[in-house]
């Protein structure tokens, strides 16, 4: 085994995320092997230290440890699933974007062939990675991370999810639901707020504190939840209703468009109309767990 | 006049919200007088020293400042367009839940009966009227908001948004949609990770973090919709769109609502058809501030 400063990593696939994942391992003093279908990606990486391996049976032989960043799970099959290449025995650190199923049916298939599996999701982008601005979602077995977090560290803040191996995959297309919703609300403020001649940059603080100030919330409203049990402490669904409607008068009024609202209002309706109006928010819950054919 | 520590202030309006005002301005020392439609609702209040005003003209007399919160703006000019009721010289603040163009429309209004007029809104519940965390917005003339902030500042953390008496009804609704967009965000990651046994509470921390984290960037991207120019400094539109896509397949497959992401890759797509797959997402302002007949 190597010491904590100057382990063996091997990075597969060399686009410009992988480029910056080897590049992050370089500068934390790895001795990095990186593999490409297209071996001339490797030339920056190689003047930076990296070696090359010749076949990508030898970059997973050099390496405890192998990271994987590919265009999507199929390219991560095909590359892998050849006969001749030896997984037995090491860590594949799987970073391709991708759903739970597809991690899920990665790990399974790792299993197969004698590899321990990890999945990955990384909520960055490659300019980040390596810098504690780089947020890296993991999700398998505790055992297989904690081994590796030492080097993975080198990538950015880590986050540990838990075994299943879809985890990483869910909070990531969750963590995506999260910045379009800002993005957008704060898109349908500033449209809105155009409309009195108010810039952008004068609207955005104001926005940027109501984001920050709601998002304390989602502690507590998890704890009802949870329960299943949604007193109004603060307001009722109800009303929530009324001020919607409010909210989407507004905007068509001055001639801003309202299908954000609108929706919100449609998902709220249909929870009042299923007798949950005199409840709290949370209970919406009910309908975002149900699919909805349109 | 009086002395910042004891000014004379009427309230009125005493419903929930009227009540709770009434009574921070009691316990910050002011001489609290009151008047509602129905008079038994000032009693608690009296008790806790307010003055009951006979009658509506009384109530207005009593104080160089009143603040009135009823249920809406037709309430307030049923009210208040008696012929009998002087108005002259005194400053009303209307912190009734209302429209930009009812804002505008009563501050005309308030002018032509000789008052001065503040509106505001109340992004906050009754409980913490009196707080720091009750946010109160004001628009409408800077110096008669400067001179009643000292009474004001009784009610909670007043920030003061510009001349335009429209602008506290145009932030509050703006305030409203990122308060449900983030709502909704949240509720959609919670279904997606209740679908792998993970609970709200476990989930709740990360997308805390999450919306904390985009809110960050508002006021940066804001700097492009000012410009009107979103160069893709981290990402593509058209990036964002398959990302989308991968969400919304996502939450078909584990069998949770996807109306929330499917409006957002319609929105972007419509931007996309219209050229800007190249830009940065704040572009998507463009279709923000498109009224859509649906």
């Amino acid at each position: 085994m190597n010491n904590a400063t100057d382990t063996h990593v091997t990075v597969i696939g060399l686009g410009l995320m992988g480029q910056a994942l080897a590049r992050a391992l370089l500068k934390a003093g790895h001795s990095t092997t990186v593999w490409n279908r297209t071996a001339a990606k490797a030339d920056p990486l190689v003047a930076e230290g990296a070696r090359l391996a010749p076949t990508l049976g030898d970059a997973l032989k050099a390496s405890p440890l192998t990271i994987i960043c590919l265009t999507d799970y199929p390219a991560l099959h095909e590359l892998l699933d050849a006969n001749d290449i030896d997984l037995g025995g090491t860590t594949l650190v799987n970073l391709t974007s991708g759903d739970s199923s597809q991690a899920r049916e990665a790990a399974r298939w790792a299993a197969q062939r004698g590899a321990r599996y990890l999945d990955g999701a990384l909520m960055a982008v490659p300019p980040v990675i390596g810098t504690a601005d780089a947020l890296i979602l993991h999700s398998g077995p505790e055992s297989d991370f904690e081994a590796h977090r030492p080097t993975l560290e080198a990538l950015g803040t880590l986050s540990y999810l838990g075994a299943d191996h879809g985890l990483a995959a869910l909070y990531d297309v969750a963590g995506l639901a999260m910045m379009w919703s800002v993005l957008n609300a704060w898109l349908q403020g500033t449209a809105l707020l155009r409309t009195a001649g108010v810039d952008a940059a004068t609207y955005a603080p104001f926005a940027r504190q109501m984001a920050a100030g709601v998002a304390e919330w989602l502690p507590g409203y998890a704890e009802q939840i949870d329960k299943g049990s949604f007193p109004a402490e603060v307001s009722a669904l109800e009303g929530d209703a009324r001020s919607m409607a409010h909210l989407i008068e507004e905007s068509e009024r001055v001639g801003v468009n309202a299908e954000l609202p609108k929706l919100f209002k449609a998902m709220a309706d249909r929870s009042i109309a299923a007798g949950h109006g005199g409840e709290q928010y949370p209970v919406l819950i009910e309908e975002f767990l149900k699919p909805r054919e349109d």
